[in-house]
């Protein structure tokens, strides 16, 4: 076998192989083809497609190209993945509430990098929390309290961070095999059995429209059935953010108003249609409305508050943080956003609002860079929403006041009212 | 301007700027933009294709990405160039004819890499000829005598050269564009006023089928135009080596028994074709025909000879070997190439005859190989001639009995008789 037949084929819009696909990811996570060769091959991918049989060998040799977490031992373990949102604190919700139905947690979770924020590093702005223990005591964790939340310690499909930056360095990202088979590829190496997604679509997410979301869905479920691993997807809208807090300890903040009840509706509704899938894959209950109502249930007895502080003692984290969430440290400056029109609010863009965040600290433009807990935004305002002239839209939390100043100024544009 | 957005638009099969290229070219150049967005994008080229003022933009961008050989006080140069053959010693034939008709002839040409030869490589198979003069010598040279043909010593289009090798390495050769942007790019840049384009097709030729070589010649007699270089293009069938001989010294032999009038008849149809075409250029006859008959005129009365005795000399090169064509070093072993069958040979094919006489060591697989000049091949039967059993086709010039063996039962493959 051989790369410049293997280019040659895709170039000309040909099938590939399984073998041919196993050849590729091989060598390219070897070295032995290189960097040049490789995009070649991803650019003839991303314009001329793939089938799924394609997509699905493509999705399984990245998630063999390195470590595969085994958790066989603790039972049928559900996975959740979202393809990106702003202000999208899901899963700090929905891990605590499926975790106190029973159903085993034992979760990877990665970094934010460019607008889309990461639980890591959300779950890193409560003082203590330990995200890099090791993989036998993050199982024990799981056995003994039936949740774990870590980063990626381990080399899981290194192949797919080698060609995830690589598309990112050649105009190839927005492609429905080369996402589908990222995504399907760590969720497998990372030991799901079953997995829920949140596909979104809008200005905010990496698809535009909700065809396209759709499209990305339909693939992604037929990789699972082809990899024998059961795939549902849940199709979102993420034209504004998710919630009203963008930010790490703002996230956190929001994610534990909601786990004590004080429930935003958008939030709400993403929560129970992922929840009540996770817990009919996991064999909780086929119907999914009352799935709803048991998770429902789950929040209001103080079950799901009570797992997460659980979660958080387990990993060294300190609790009195959630019992009393004024101890989160303030952001400097809390600056006020008013528009100079009024009336009904028609756009809020959720790209323009994460990349502010990201531009106060909050967030990550190279992988180096350091994050600041405490800054970000607050949402008074959302779609739908009445505004009246020199009314408070939004709050900014910077600790630079130039950077709090271009912030507002950003926002101002992020909103449309008519 | 931005990288990423140039291999975006070229990805979406949008139409790039003048202004794009030159950016991409001037910076890859350099070296800002990687391989692998080079890669990326030439990739993008050869499937979504570009229009003529793209090709043509590319062309000049290439050009001037090294030094220009400036060549306006030696008159009107037209310069030749084949897109690849086997067996090709037609500028061995034609640069002498033309300088005897009073046309300058000031030409760099390249060494052979792959299975087509080289020019350069086959002048230095006769002892003493300097291929490596400096450039006010090779000036000087044209100015005394009219001709002086040399290696390519200057950074002519070094884009083009990085480009060409990345093609290579990434299965992107066989795309129009792309190639008539290098033929074209490497004319200019050496300082051809006028070209003068043999296109060839066939299974020893980059064009498989004269469609091809004809949809090649329309793109790069339109870039001429554009790029005010009055081009002409002859489209010639390359199934079969052109002439008898392959191999360095062996095609010296046969381009001095070409100019002493004894002539093959598909070399002869060739040298006058391309001949005819840059006398006009030149300013030298509008009439094809009567140019023609100019050209043997001047083979007939020993001018031509005369020529090329005078350039070897002016070279330091032994004309000795010109005067006594046994001087040349024969090859250890000369062996016989025989057929099982009789019949009318149908095909004799060019590409495998190529990579024989490369096997021998007749020409580079890799860039650093040294070039044994005695070895080789000597057909004895074509296409259309008719083949008794055990009868000779064809004799191998080997210097190694192994290989020697090896190019026999290759080239027993190369013949089909019917």
């Amino acid at each position: 076998m051989n790369i410049l037949e293997i280019i040659a084929k895709k170039r000309d819009k040909k099938e590939l192989t399984r073998e041919e696909i196993e050849y590729f990811i091989t060598e390219y996570t070897k070295g032995t083809i290189t960097d040049y060769q490789a995009a070649a091959l991803v650019m003839a991918i991303y314009i001329n497609g793939m089938k799924n049989e394609e997509i699905t060998a493509l999705t399984l040799a990245m998630a063999n190209s390195g470590d595969i977490l085994d958790l066989k031992d603790l039972g049928i373990v559900v996975d959740k993945h979202s393809t990106g949102g702003v202000g999208d604190k899901v899963t700090l919700i929905l891990a605590p509430i499926i975790a106190a139905l029973g159903v085993p947690v034992a979760k990877m979770s990665g970094r934010g990098l460019g607008y889309t924020g990461g639980t890591i590093d959300k779950l890193e702005s409560i003082p203590g929390y330990q995200t890099d223990i090791s993989i036998e005591e993050f199982k024990q964790n799981v056995r003994k309290i039936g949740i774990s939340l870590i980063g990626q310690t381990m080399n899981l499909a290194p192949a797919d961070k080698k060609i995830y930056a690589l598309r990112d360095a050649i105009s190839a990202t927005e492609s429905i095999p080369l996402i589908a088979s990222s995504i399907m590829s760590k969720k497998i190496a990372a030991g799901a059995d079953k997995i829920v997604l949140d596909v979104t679509y809008g200005s905010g997410a990496f698809m535009k429209t909700k065809e396209k979301a759709e499209e990305l869905a339909e693939v992604m479920r037929q990789i699972g059935e082809f990899a024998e691993r059961e795939t549902v997807c849940v199709i979102t809208p993420m034209e504004q953010p998710l919630g009203r807090n963008i930010g790490n300890s703002l996230e956190v903040i929001e994610a534990v108003e909601f786990l004590k009840g004080n429930m935003e509706e958008d939030v709400k509704e993403v929560v129970l249609a992922l929840g009540s899938n996770m817990l009919r894959l996991a064999g909780k209950g086929e119907n999914l409305q009352e799935n709803k109502e048991i998770m429902l249930e789950t929040i209001q007895n103080g079950k799901a508050i009570q797992k997460l502080k659980e979660l958080i003692q387990n990993q060294n984290g300190d609790t009195n943080y959630i019992d009393n969430l004024e101890k989160f440290e303030k952001a400097k400056y809390v600056m006020p956003v008013t528009l100079e029109e009024q009336g009904v609010v028609q756009r809020l863009d959720a790209e323009i609002v994460g990349k502010t965040s990201v531009a106060l600290g909050a967030g990550r433009i190279k992988k180096e860079d350091k994050i600041d807990n405490s800054v970000g935004i607050h949402l008074e305002k959302k779609i739908g929403d009445y505004v009246t002239k020199q009314e408070v839209v939004a709050y900014v939390y910077a600790n630079d006041e130039e950077k709090g100043k271009e912030a507002v100024e950003n926002l101002k544009r992020a909103y449309e009212v008519l």
